[in-house]
């Protein structure tokens, strides 16, 4: 095989990959959505399969040939080429170290980890999730050791969620937010509370689902390649390459908020994904490059624009126009409500300010069980204990508590620390932003398309093709600090709470 | 490999096999139900690539051998082993004919045709097919002739969808209904036509879909394995193995009678497919054998059964219940309005006796393009002409003419006679089963239990075991006999119009 053959062949194999990645995220995001519930065993059974098969394309000797010749002839290769390569290199390598019926069988621990997940949040039965994400962690433990011996288990996880991220570097960063959010949060508990009221009542999931679309569009989503759909834990992902991307949301009746900002970050994890360059489609650069970037476009959308006040202001008519028992409210009220700090039990209900806490929280404990300090069993009093240390809340059932996110029965393990650094990461891009582009006015006509152009021009566009650190450093032109962070959430609880 | 090793490596080779089917069936899916509408190409790549991964494996060196093995030691495998390489042998030898590149590059168009069809339908606009359907035929014809060069393309293609049909079968079968559907039609015109008026006003989809899972309950089928989505065509799959299966309908709000019967048509196809042998999951023996079969029990349920007296006496209430607009009518008017018989533009919506007059004319027409007789473009031309001839009403555009069914888009050319033929098994099932089970009484109550374990005995279990000949003779104990759905069918035109 020559260069031309082997440039041609890596292609396929990419493409090869994804059709593969669409077959299985398909299955799977018909499990989330609309499959019976009795159906859960059979996908696994297809799924591991397909999973095998996945396995043997990518471990197998022609793809290891294949890169061994690409790797050895770089110089013949473009920019794009080499870091196909590189991310090839490396997941292959990952994942020959796990034994085939190893990796088939955590596929078929996936799915059945998001079934039992489902009956024992809704049971608030830990009990019954035990034994699963006990051999969730026990796999991600193990797994670690196999690809990474040299590192704690837990930051090859971390690595893997945002390149070069380890517990040394998350201890620190937390040590640094927390230094400022605790003092932050007594502030607001002495200032008078703001009421929300406004967001509370009987709202029919018919009119939250036109909302859902009115602000996708207002985001500028294009909706024929973008797709809504409800699932019991709101979540993004592609099916196949950026040209089919899905969103799902949550409709509660009593409080048509989480719906709706759940959508727009959900949309801002779209928006990132979908901007990539069409010719990543169907090769590894497709998508967004890690979570904590991912992170840091989806809680820009939600929080620094979604929760701003020129946006709230500009969207609270068509909520009106959708829910006219709210005509007696203000704008400021709705700006308000949704910006109210107070600490709770739910992370993806939690304000911005709290949120931080919350991440916190998930950090340390799966920090201590990749590290053989603290047993699974004892998950559901360590997260009520942190709750109560940290938040100050009580935490009354394991549904409320532990049980409430499916990341770990997703086998996320090292994932929620993304939430908090692409938080910082956003404040950052905004004040980078703010530099050429009047942010506050267009959120307050609904204009995001100035914004998008910026972040596809800086971001987006990439896919994956330049680390996490890179895009940092090209965007920002200065190294990360999360003191800007700290700093935009000071700034927002002055304006909601004047203190 | 030793007979022992052989019969495992037949197992995991089927159950590679539903993998895959799971994995594009997954991907169709998908795309008929939530698929934003502008991913139609980015489904297509993937699918033409899982498409050739499937072609190797089912026509690969080793498959080839296995069987090869198997084949030449049928003494040392059981009854249910022997089909499994009987069913397999003839796809794989059926496949190895069609070129590889061919069968990838129909696929695509599979995708292809069903998203231009669907535009096409929208705006009535068939110039906008052609060219698509064009490639659809040529390629039935093509492939056809790689596979069975010594039949007539048509009669390759029908025996696909009921073992042993031809056109010769099918002449008579149609003329022979014909000579006794068209005085009868006639008998009906010179009658006092009955209303319909009680099926025509605005029925709120919602209240629709409660009637649905309404409908799905009474007849029998397990939720907890049975899923219900909305499409633009009715059908029903399986995902991977007769443990998920799904069945979609469409919810007009001018006409609640359409989903009602599409869920009762599609229940039955569901019953048939999920009243397979546990054991047959990922084999060849999962799920109905022949079209002609499967229709033969979704008529069964939507018209033998569905548009009996007994049962529209029996759900009437719940419809009233749910539309109390309806609180004025009877019982008595609605089983009248369901059986009106009155040629019409759309054979979904037909009723049982000018039905078959539907199928003929697509099936006269098929055999017409497909020995080369009738050019694609002439399509509407002759469909239009053929239902002034027959069913004397006026085409007036291809929305309401030969854009109607998704069966050419879908590749399924020589399906349709099986709807008549299959309503024809029906009522001789109708008729043997009443020998035993008194089928009026447990209709009137809205009990299918004693019905549908008649079926799962006689028919369901067995999936793909027994051809559809060898089904015939199992249940009826005699010949296969139009003439009992031709009485049938005159009992029930006595029966609403007295004539």
């Amino acid at each position: 095989m020559n260069i031309t053959e082997g440039k041609e062949a890596l292609r396929d194999l990419q493409a090869k990959m994804s059709a593969y990645e669409h077959a299985m995220t398909s299955i799977f995001y018909d499990g989330s959505t609309v499959a019976p519930k009795g159906t859960a065993a059979n996908r696994g059974q297809s799924l591991s399969i397909l999973s095998e098969e996945q396995y043997k394309l990518t471990t197998g000797e022609e793809t290891v040939k294949l890169l061994e010749l690409l790797d050895a002839n770089k110089a013949e290769l473009d920019d794009f080429e080499k870091r196909q390569v590189e991310l090839l290199i490396k997941s292959i390598r990952d994942m020959q170290k796990i034994p085939m019926e190893e990796f088939v069988e955590y596929q078929r621990l996936l799915v059945e980890a998001d079934d039992v997940w489902h009956t024992a949040k809704e049971n608030s039965d830990f009990a019954l999730f035990l034994p699963v994400l006990e051999k969730m962690f026990e796999t991600h433990i193990r797994f670690a050791g196999y690809i990474a011996p040299e590192k704690k288990p837990y930051d090859y996880w971390l690595g893997e969620y945002e390149e070069g991220l380890t517990t040394e570097i998350c201890d620190k960063f937390f040590g640094q937010v927390r230094s400022r959010l605790v003092p932050l949060i007594a502030k607001v508990k002495n200032a008078n509370q703001v009421s929300n009221d406004i967001l509370h009542g009987d709202f029919a999931p018919e009119s939250q689902e036109k909302l859902a679309y009115y602000l996708m569009e207002t985001m500028g989503l294009d909706l024929d390649h973008v797709g809504l759909s409800t699932t019991e834990h709101p979540f993004t992902t592609s099916l196949g390459s950026h040209f089919d991307e899905r969103i799902t949301t949550h409709y509660y009746t009593e409080d048509f908020s989480f719906s709706m900002f759940s959508v727009i970050h959900e949309g801002g994890h779209a928006l990132y994904d979908t901007g990539s360059r069409d010719e990543f489609a169907y090769t590894v650069l497709d998508g967004g490059v890690s979570m904590g970037i991912h992170e840091s476009q989806s809680r820009f959308y939600e929080n620094i624009l979604g929760r701003s006040r020129g946006f709230t202001s500009f969207v609270f008519p068509k909520i009106q126009e959708l829910y006219p028992q709210l005509k007696n409210y203000t704008a400021d009220d709705f700006y308000r409500a949704v910006n109210r700090v107070e600490p709770s039990l739910i992370r993806t209900e939690a304000d911005e300010v709290t949120y931080c806490l919350h991440v916190m929280i998930r950090y340390e404990l799966e920090k201590r069980v990749m590290a053989g300090e603290l047993k699974v069993k004892d998950l559901p009093n360590e997260w009520n204990r942190l709750y109560k240390e940290y938040l100050g809340v009580d935490v009354p059932n394991d549904k409320l508590g532990v049980l409430q996110d499916s990341h770990w029965s997703g086998g996320n393990i090292g994932y929620f620390p993304s939430y908090a650094l692409g938080s910082a990461y956003g404040a950052q891009f905004l004040k980078k932003m703010k530099e050429t582009i009047d942010v506050d006015a267009l959120t307050a006509k609904g204009d995001f398309a100035p914004i998008n152009e910026w972040n596809k021009e800086n971001i987006w566009q990439y896919g994956s093709f330049y680390k996490p650190n890179e895009i940092l450093e090209k965007v920002l032109g200065e190294p990360f600090d999360p003191s800007v962070y700290l700093d935009y959430l000071e700034d927002k609880v002055k304006s909601v709470y004047g203190v």
